[in-house]
């Protein structure tokens, strides 16, 4: 298994994906197209103005970019993918769709026979075991909470450190992840912006610059540094 | 119907409640006892814990607080409350227990029949049409995500402007409500902290001292002051 989980498309002062395509030029070598899930639609924009901006942000890496709503049979689409990339947005929207058009277990099924994976956001939202530690707001009802579970733990993405000059009531996202683990006993990595998990094969390492934040349940979070594997 | 609607239960630098004594004073006049809903448990914290909480912050208005998890009959207790009050906390867990507990209908139909409710953050949020535009975490599946709808527009607590000097890349507050319009024809107020929402009877007006940001689909985000009456 190959992929790329990435907190984040973009990362401040640099264009869609930029950041990242020095690990997508390895990442995609002799990759010849990726079929683009363009469901999770990132403020609302249509399916073929997402597919057409991943294709623009991937185009130093690969040839051609295809949309998954271009195919007239997505679930063979995805078998017959030899790398895909799942674009950010919405989790409750993608989440929703990948389950009503059946497509979750081959998705899997097609990662964990080789397809090269790229998710961004919502995108890497769906490798833990569930969506429960999204930040996106329930804008539809998904019949399940279940994602692809790649990885053996949640992800929060966009991972924000409690700001203690902050006025704000609201809650952070340290006592949101912890309200999530009183019910649930799955760790949770809280992946800051610019950082990306990277699964090859039996490893899986931390990418980028900056510590990840691991909540194990009942420990206090403690960080984990770039280059280290991820193991519990 | 006599509903006090608050975006949170605490401002920053006073107490639980603090700043909505005075008009709870006034909302609880003559009210011996109150039915607490404490189901949202924020930061994970016992229903137990919850209610004692809630009876500190009422006991100048209230003679006393009872929390529903007390009563074996839960929905006569609701029906034969003359007040509720339902705590913020996450409001995927409140959901799925009104549901499940077939609490949701007999909760309505009570404040609609003149128990004075008041509800603060998840306990606002319900108040609205659905809670599909919610700030919290999906650390549980309810089986619907319908509300009560004494309202006819959504409600989006917590309210926060877009931040400018923000190097962040996830959503913004209002992006996501966006995003929520592109597939939900439905008004939301996002009503920041300090701010409540009063239902009196046919009147519902804006309180605090801070105006609320009104999204209507089709249109852009206007500003409503306060003492304005909700019409739309």
């Amino acid at each position: 298994m190959q992929a790329i989980v990435a907190s984040t498309s973009t990362v401040y002062g640099s264009s869609y994906l930029e950041y990242l395509l020095p690990e997508l030029k390895t990442h995609f070598e002799n990759t010849d197209e990726v079929v683009f899930i363009p469901f999770a639609r990132p403020g609302g924009i249509s399916h073929e103005e997402y597919t057409a901006k991943a294709s623009k942000g991937l185009k130093s890496c690969v040839k051609k970019v295809i949309g998954l709503h271009e195919f007239e049979d997505m679930n063979k689409a995805i078998s017959n993918a030899k790398a895909i990339f799942v674009g950010g947005g919405n989790t409750f929207l993608l989440v929703k769709q990948l389950h009503e058009l059946d497509l979750m277990t081959t998705l899997k099924q097609s990662i964990q026979s080789g397809a090269k994976y790229l998710g961004t956001s919502a995108g890497s939202n769906i490798c833990g075991l569930t969506m429960q530690t999204t930040n996106d707001m329930p804008i539809v009802y998904p019949p399940s909470f279940e994602t692809l579970g790649l990885l053996n733990f949640n992800l929060n993405p966009h991972y924000q450190d409690p700001d203690s000059s902050s006025t704000h009531k609201g809650e952070t996202r340290e006592t949101r992840i912890k309200e999530f683990q009183a019910l649930n006993p799955t760790a949770v990595v809280g992946l800051r912006e610019g950082s990306w998990i990277k699964i090859n094969n039996s490893e899986t390492t931390l990418e980028g610059e900056l510590p990840a934040v691991i909540f194990e349940p009942g420990k206090l979070p403690y960080e984990l540094n770039p280059k280290s594997y991820f193991k519990f």
